[in-house]
């Protein structure tokens, strides 16, 4: 792991950019130098770690006495796209605009999606567990079917909250009802991209017995702040 | 208002159960000599305002700086019940043990009980603002029927929380479109009482925009504890 940057916000949290061989991402660290426990932050479909409101949730959980940590894994973020992926979110924009099923496209280009950045994410954990300033619980935050993934391949994850996962692809939905860590569970009741049925079965199925779900109004940017201070309460409950 | 008893608790709370004409109450209220905002707590179905889970909601709710006071209003817990209603609740045990439909019954206890719980609610409300330890604003926690009939009626009730509302008469779930102060539902996943989809339908009813929802696995009395902490943050962005 290799830190290309570094800047200290006025909070005195700490952040850096980082590379790990290929993957490119960023760390956010409470100023004072104590262990901290670990979030791993995912934006939804593979969005660019340097998005703002990504960025902004980080900073803020980072002030609150948490490392976070993003990456843009592969096909995900500024990453290369494969001439398939790019096909596939064509096609997407097509449909959604015309109106048209897109369960299918959203399946071929999710589904490898996160087949291949989810072993980005365990060898960036690897790596980021290595640093003396984490010491772990290690938390997860945002992208539903990335999280699912992790949740159930990677034990050390021990608390995470997944947000919208109206689509979600195939294996993943079957990999719920494996998921057995405390799960807080963000909706947006009117989100244009996320059917809201399909989200509550999602929740519905999950196999842990410690799961929340929080719905707001509004559609998919329309999250209020207060859930990030409530999702706050959600991980010192179980990482600190 | 007479004021038949006082005590103060161990966290500087102190504890009154006054009577109102044929109205019994309980009114807490926090140490401090400043003037609190309100929080009318009203258990489901009327039950008894002595009830333990209430008791330890409205002692908590103080002990953070509100006036809490709660009722038996007529035909509500140790109040009198007419004929009708005991053969109505007794009709309702025998029809949910055999698996029979309960609308109708539930229809022709609970409807009468918020017609004449409601205006009880309100007398009550005149009195307790009138004490110079209670300034208001002023809030609602508990049984949804009531509450959507008082927010709807009552235009000093500024947010309100309300509890399961899986079965809700006919007057309450028509006058739910009407409700337009921010609400906090908070709903037990399994709730044997309680059918989810008709909680879920009745959330999307409200006619407020400034709605959440909160659901948690477990049926009626499951609540976590976190949940009257998370409904503490909603009344103090909303009445503080």
């Amino acid at each position: 792991m290799h830190f290309t940057s570094e800047r200290r916000l006025d909070d005195g949290v700490v952040e850096r950019e980082f590379t790990l061989g290929e993957i490119p991402g960023t760390l956010w660290t409470p100023g004072s130098a104590a262990s901290a426990p670990l979030i791993l932050m995912a934006h939804n479909n593979g969005l660019s770690k340097g998005e703002p409101r990504l960025v902004a949730r980080a900073r803020h959980t980072a002030a609150n006495g948490y490392a976070v940590a993003t990456i843009d894994a592969a096909g995900c973020g500024d990453r290369p796209r494969s001439a398939a992926d790019q096909q596939a979110r064509a096609d997407l924009r097509r449909a959604m605009q015309a109106g048209e099923p897109v369960d299918e496209i959203f399946e071929s280009f999710i589904g490898p999606l996160v087949e291949k950045a989810a072993p980005e994410w365990r060898t960036t954990l690897d790596a980021l567990l290595a640093l003396p300033e984490i010491g772990g619980p290690v938390g997860y935050s945002g992208w539903t079917a990335l999280g699912i993934r992790l949740a159930v391949t990677e034990p050390r994850i021990a608390a995470a909250g997944f947000f919208a996962g109206g689509y979600v692809p195939r294996a993943q939905r079957e990999e719920a009802r494996q998921v057995t860590v405390p799960l807080l569970f963000l909706l947006q009741w009117d989100d244009e991209g996320n059917p809201r049925q399909r989200a509550l079965d999602l929740f519905d199925a999950f196999g842990t017995k410690e799961k929340t779900l929080h719905a707001n109004m509004g559609g998919h940017v329309g999250t209020p702040w207060f859930e990030l201070e409530d999702g706050g309460r959600f991980y010192d409950r179980h990482l600190k």
